[in-house]
């Protein structure tokens, strides 16, 4: 059960409410009580430290073991693995069983937990426009201008910048900044975001780098997350803009003027040089860098660390520094280990360690 | 137009008193108005939005075309490229059009904007002293001995660390901390940035890592720029320092006493081990790495992702990990590429895709 | 000497007092006076600037020549090297010099210097409680239900979660935000760091990627260090773990699930993807990116900007991307930068530069 000190559990739900909501169908196994469907499920739990009054969830087959030996009074499943289930577990059958566990786990820890409304300590300047229902910690600063929409939640000692606008439903997290930007609904900027502050633009010369004014915003759509200490420059004159849905992990780097299609998944620590443009759905692993005003096309995926220094077409997979395409760059370690072999002989591999 | 909400414009000024600041030459065209010279200019836009009454400027020879279909009233132009204007346009010509825009781009939108003075809910040490023209946000925190200098912005919930000093007309962003450091005039320093912790110093050992107090201190000299969630940790007992000038990019880890050179360039994600000195102007792209103590020399130039594991002369170019010549790189990466074709054939990009 | 500002010194210390806590043996060389072992020491310093009240080491052999030179009182040395002091130079002989400065320099500047309690422009919940001795700095928030160990240190603006249990002697810097953690003792938060946010985790899909709730937590064992603007994400359902002793550079990732053992040095931008387990003593140079899920062995040392994509065994030295024994891969660029050279002759190297 999770730490009851840091998270608050709502419920419990019946197990005919919980199916409803994920739109999940109920099969009760052959040796469970029809009046199972009105129990009161009271938490979610692993599929090995479920107990009867908990809902746990299969998505991986390698569990499948598990599901047969769970404790569990409720497993959501898909109907492929049902009969795995012992007789008598109750089954809740749904095609994503790991997105139906997590709108679960939702129901039961939301996502956004409600504080005390506006603190007292918090400074909020007298033209800026707070929405019902909105929560602002101790710290907290809204300058002159900005409008949190309703149900946002701004946690201690965030800085909300003058006239930026924040839609319905967001979080921003504790010590984040925002200034320049526009922010849809359920938009959540975690710990130490920056967001809006000036690209890296300037005139280079021997006799001293000049700043050039960057006159964009950050636009940033509906269910984007943006992780902690992620940075997120404004444009230069266009907007830098992430697209709906994007997740945005920790420590990225998101320079002037790119655009982050819808649904992409950028993974921690990567840096997109200014004006790179993404296409929707577009998967960057772990520290990828990719160079100024390169496009990546819908669906790409490139591997952790790659550095990308060309197009990447819709659909491309591609690793290494300068990226290549994926097979193509095993294929070549594969080739020069071979070749390291012949040269140098078996015993290297031990001796190497 | 950059949106009124977030830019608020200055101006407007005579197309003379922009020439007289830029130190440009006006022409007027065969067709233009000879008391176009006192024209009102209200704003800075690009070759294909702006309109009669703004200014934009030609730098890249590719737009050639678009400098011929510009509505600007005026445009900023290298003499050589005078001939592709139209006869409408007036002309300011000097020989760098990028930093004369710059120039002219700070004119109209200067680079620290006005707020109002020192805020009641800032904490100032009674101990701090704060010259005229300081402007102090909510939150922020002066602590004991601070000296903030002349027309210094300190943003909200920044926090300037005992007895660290500013000089004048710098801005320091959201967020951002200061301890153990001595600022120059004109540094900006970003939301999030963290200068003067202590450095990663510790005698290692199986029994337990001993951190050893790191006595040095962060020199920041004039114009420098320090980006966002970057991080500058003080010498361990020489100094740390960032030369004149340097621009420093979001999310750069620098270690305890770096030394760089003045109009250093230090793209995005990275990092310098400890003691390393770069010479001036020596320009880093980025997520390049470099090992502890090396040097590099004036003017080299790191190719993005680069390891450097050896000390690099000045001028060169060097690319890859480890970092080698960058032109001898890419001819390795060539070589293989063919090796990879000969064994595998044609076909194996396409199916690489 | 240090900068008198920034740092306050203790003392000073007999040097009979300082052999005692160093646990070293004094050796009065042959031309010092006897009285010496109860000469007063100032200060410490660096063997070419240190003076008679001063006392200075010599842990790296390459500088003997500097120890015979030396003007200091007093030095830390090996017994194997005390014949290369001068003999006016009083020695502490002890096995590891370095260590036995670091515990000297820590009398001299304490590693959390005293402020002045508790401040009343702090923002602590009436339900947190305070220990005896604590320091809680302006703007610093503590939240409902938080417990703050005795001689804990809370810097300006830091962020202390609900429920945050944190351990005796700790510092947190400016800035930094804790949620969903328990810390233990004498550990050091930097500034910027974050600590306890959710970790990436969601249910990817077309229609929307759906965050799942984050239901572990941080435990950050005793004498642990977090850089500046580093970011730890809380467990998934298990915690995430950060073992005894261990040291965590700036910038540094660590995702979800990750167990770290007692004593890993991790530099500044490593990234270690979800449910990734260190063993004890691991050591991950600069700009490491660990793919989830994978082990690596006690005492394993990763090279820098390594990606290491396998388990490693303990003991084990990997490099490259993907990481490879590093004996092998240094073979390998050795052999690859032959066959350049076969290919394209010795004039290569220069005409690259």
């Amino acid at each position: 059960m999770p730490d009851p000190r840091f998270f608050s559990r709502s419920g419990p739900f019946a197990l005919r409410t919980l199916a409803e909501r994920l739109g999940a169908r109920i099969v009760l196994g052959a040796s469970s009580d029809p009046a199972a469907i009105d129990r009161l499920i009271l938490d979610v739990a692993p599929l090995d430290r479920a107990g009867p009054d908990e809902i746990t969830f299969l998505d991986n087959p390698k569990y499948k073991a598990a599901l047969a030996a769970t404790k569990a009074g409720a497993a959501i499943v898909r109907p492929s693995h049902a009969d795995a289930a012992s007789p008598a577990t109750v089954l809740l059958l749904c095609e994503d069983p790991y997105r139906a566990y997590a709108l679960c786990a939702r129901l039961f820890y939301p996502m956004i937990a409600a504080t005390t409304g506006i603190s007292p300590a918090s400074h909020i300047h007298p033209d800026a426009a707070i929405a019902p229902g909105a929560q602002i910690a101790p710290g907290a600063v809204i300058e002159r201008g900005a409008r949190i929409g309703r149900d946002v939640r701004v946690d201690a000692n965030a800085v909300i910048g003058a006239h930026v606008v924040i839609g319905e439903g967001c979080w921003i997290g504790a010590c984040a900044s925002l200034s320049h930007c526009l922010i849809g609904d359920r938009v959540m900027i975690y710990p130490g975001a920056r967001i809006g502050q000036d690209g890296f633009g300037f005139a280079m010369s021997a006799a001293g780098h000049l700043r050039v004014p960057q006159l964009g915003r950050v636009i940033i759509e509906d269910d984007v997350e943006v992780g902690a200490n992620a940075a997120i420059d404004r444009g230069s004159g266009p907007d830098t803009v992430i697209g709906r849905g994007a997740m945005i992990d920790n420590l990225v780097q998101i320079g002037h003027n790119v655009i982050i299609g819808p649904g992409c998944v950028i993974v921690a620590q990567v840096g997109l040089s200014g004006s790179v443009v993404l296409g929707r759905g577009v998967v960057l692993a772990g520290q990828v860098g990719v160079a100024g005003h390169l496009r990546i096309g819908d669906g790409a995926r490139i591997a952790a660390q790659s550095g990308v220094m060309r197009d990447v077409g819709a659909g491309e997979e591609v690793f290494g520094t300068p990226a290549q395409p994926k097979r193509q760059y095993f294929q070549q370690i594969a080739m020069l280990a071979r070749w390291m072999k012949a040269r140098h002989g078996q015993g290297d591999d031990e001796r190497g360690k």
